[in-house]
């Protein structure tokens, strides 16, 4: 019995040292520190429907804090009703992500930014326009010279891209269930979720589901029902990347539903399943798969507090 | 000198005697009383784009809590973008209002808050439909049945009417610098806002602008620039109701531009000055306008804070 109690807690060393939890903080590139003006000023950003041509679509349209800062609709829908190609991911924890998008196109937050606001599809809006809109309000002059205050113009896309990209390193979730149990609290997972978590390392999941945001930042192939899309090769033209996604953050996966990069599956026991047939060839018991999933929602960290900003 | 003063107390008299402050909460009807678990759940109401047929649109799309829940646009704009022939009104003190929409065609909040959801231009949803959404979720379920104990089917158009008025009676904004000034505090609006105040109910602004919410609830004939628009004839059918509009509330009449019913005008000073016109046969000399837009600026109140509820 004390032997079967220390190969346990061997074993349970092992599964331990196999994850990381989350810092509070993503890693903050060198050229865009992150303060408390620009973390202030991306936070009105990011809420501005004037950033759109339409004037009511904002990142938080589609990124809404009300659903886990995503929109629980399988693709996003934008400009005029446009349904676009692609599930729209959740903000929060980007940070941690080693790239942006579901094909991986851009290699950090502020790279991301401008994107969506141009997107004939999302914010369908000229980015010049954008500037002038946001430059009539004296209240924008002061945030951006207040955030930039060595810049001479403060009002630029550049600005806009750093600004949103600090707010965003801001929406963490940490001290997750999971977060508490890598770090001692061996009550805060159930019974059921530490046996999920064990089968998430022993079948493979973990290698590419890896690090503290659980993404290797990778890309793997995977196809499915629904629009065809063709992943990473739109960006590299490589044949082996066809069909390739990033692997996405499993960080709030229980919030962020429905799944995978069109948004085609709607429950987490059936995307479980199809990564056991596509990823690992392997297909679950129901005990299993119902162990993972229940892991998979201690996942689930703490929600950042955001109010609402008055904007001018 | 000690005469003019007791003159100008007795002015003053006068003056806080046409005006009443807003009180904290508006009037409750009998059949809809305000519990916080209807409040609770109207918020969720209020924030939920499943109620759209797109599934991105919720009322707090066009009623912005960022934009003094409106949405700083000429005219509303909702499902696949289409623009309405209406300015969106502030829901703020709505519950002071007595009759909703610019041409008054509901009673109350109740009986207002199921028009959007189904309106092509708005939501453009079908009410059934909806609720079968909603009844998807547990926590629907459990917070349609805690608000509405005595109910055999909680989850009814009827109850969603309910619970969102119960929410928007909530969302006003006491104290601001003019209700300060009239409970007593005499420092609370400047010199230059009190001579507005003055010019206000000299000119005759309150003939029309009256009550807490400064408004009297009753149609007037205004007619604009811009789209054509028959207002509360549509309602009646009668003649003298042609181009007749609700007087607006202007509590937080600073924070809700553009004006009027079709948003044409996107300064307070022009909008006075047409109101002179229109409204009073009255030029305004410059100062007198200055004045009385300095006075509306004092109407802006604490505004309410609400934090982003967790949708399921
Ligand atoms: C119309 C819906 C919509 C709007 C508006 C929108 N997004 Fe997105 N967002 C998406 C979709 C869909 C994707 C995935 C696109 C892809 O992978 O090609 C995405 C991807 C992202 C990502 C990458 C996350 C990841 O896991 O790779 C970030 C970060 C992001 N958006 C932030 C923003 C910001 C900031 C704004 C506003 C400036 C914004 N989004 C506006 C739908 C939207
Ligand atoms: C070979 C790499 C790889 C392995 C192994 C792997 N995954 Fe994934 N996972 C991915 C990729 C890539 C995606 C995104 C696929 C897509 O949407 O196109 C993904 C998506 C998911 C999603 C959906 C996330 C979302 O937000 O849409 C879940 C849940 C998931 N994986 C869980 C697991 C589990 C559990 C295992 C083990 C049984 C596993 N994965 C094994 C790479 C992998
Ligand atoms: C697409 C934009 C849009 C959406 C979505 C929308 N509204 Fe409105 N709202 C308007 C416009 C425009 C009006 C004025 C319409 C009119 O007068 O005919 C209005 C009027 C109102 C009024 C009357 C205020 C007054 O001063 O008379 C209330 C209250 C209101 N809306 C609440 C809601 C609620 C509750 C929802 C969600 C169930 C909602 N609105 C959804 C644009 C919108
Ligand atoms: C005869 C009634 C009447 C009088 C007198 C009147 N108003 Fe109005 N007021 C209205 C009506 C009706 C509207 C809405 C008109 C429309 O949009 O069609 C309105 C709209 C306004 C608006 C725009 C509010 C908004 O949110 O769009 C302002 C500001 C305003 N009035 C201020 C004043 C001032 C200042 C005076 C005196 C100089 C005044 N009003 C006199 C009836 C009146
Ligand atoms: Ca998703
Ligand atoms: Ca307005």
């Amino acid at each position: 019995l004390l032997a079967g109690a220390a190969a346990a807690d061997d074993d349970m060393d092992y599964y331990m040292s196999v994850f990381e939890p989350l810092p509070a903080l993503p890693p903050i590139p060198a050229d865009n520190s992150l303060t408390a003006a620009k973390v202030e000023l991306g936070k009105m950003l990011f809420f501005e429907p004037r950033l759109s041509a339409s004037g009511v679509i904002s990142c938080a349209t589609c990124h809404n804090p009300a659903l886990g800062w995503a929109d629980r609709l399988p693709r996003g829908t934008g400009h005029e009703g446009q349904i676009g190609l692609r599930n729209t991911p959740t903000v929060l924890n980007s940070g941690f992500l080693p790239n942006q998008f579901w094909d991986g196109r851009e290699p950090d937050l502020e790279g991301q930014a401008l994107g969506p606001i141009q997107a004939p599809d999302e914010m369908a809006m000229d980015l010049e326009e954008a500037l002038e809109r946001i430059a009539e309000f004296d209240i924008y002059i002061e945030h951006f010279t207040r955030a930039f205050p060595e810049d001479e113009t403060p009002i630029s896309a550049e600005n806009v891209a750093y600004a949103l990209a600090s707010f965003q390193r801001t929406l963490n979730t940490p001290n997750s269930p999971f977060d508490r149990f890598l770090r001692g609290d061996q009550g805060a997972m159930t019974e059921q979720q530490v046996r999920g978590m064990m089968a998430f390392a022993d079948n493979g999941c973990v290698a590419c589901h890896q690090g503290p945001a659980l993404t290797d930042g990778l890309f793997h192939r995977f196809e499915l029902p629904g629009p065809t899309d063709l992943g990473r090769f739109v960006v590299t033209g490589e044949e082996h990347d066809r069909y390739a996604f990033r692997t996405p953050t499993l960080r709030n996966v229980a919030v962020t539903y429905p799944y995978f990069h069109n948004g085609s599956i709607d429950t987490l026991h059936d995307a479980v399943n199809l990564m056991g047939e596509q990823m690992l060839g392997q297909e679950f018991d129901d005990d299993t798969l119902n162990d993972i999933v229940a892991f998979l929602h201690a996942l689930t960290g703490e929600q950042p507090v955001v109010n609402i900003p008055a904007l001018p």
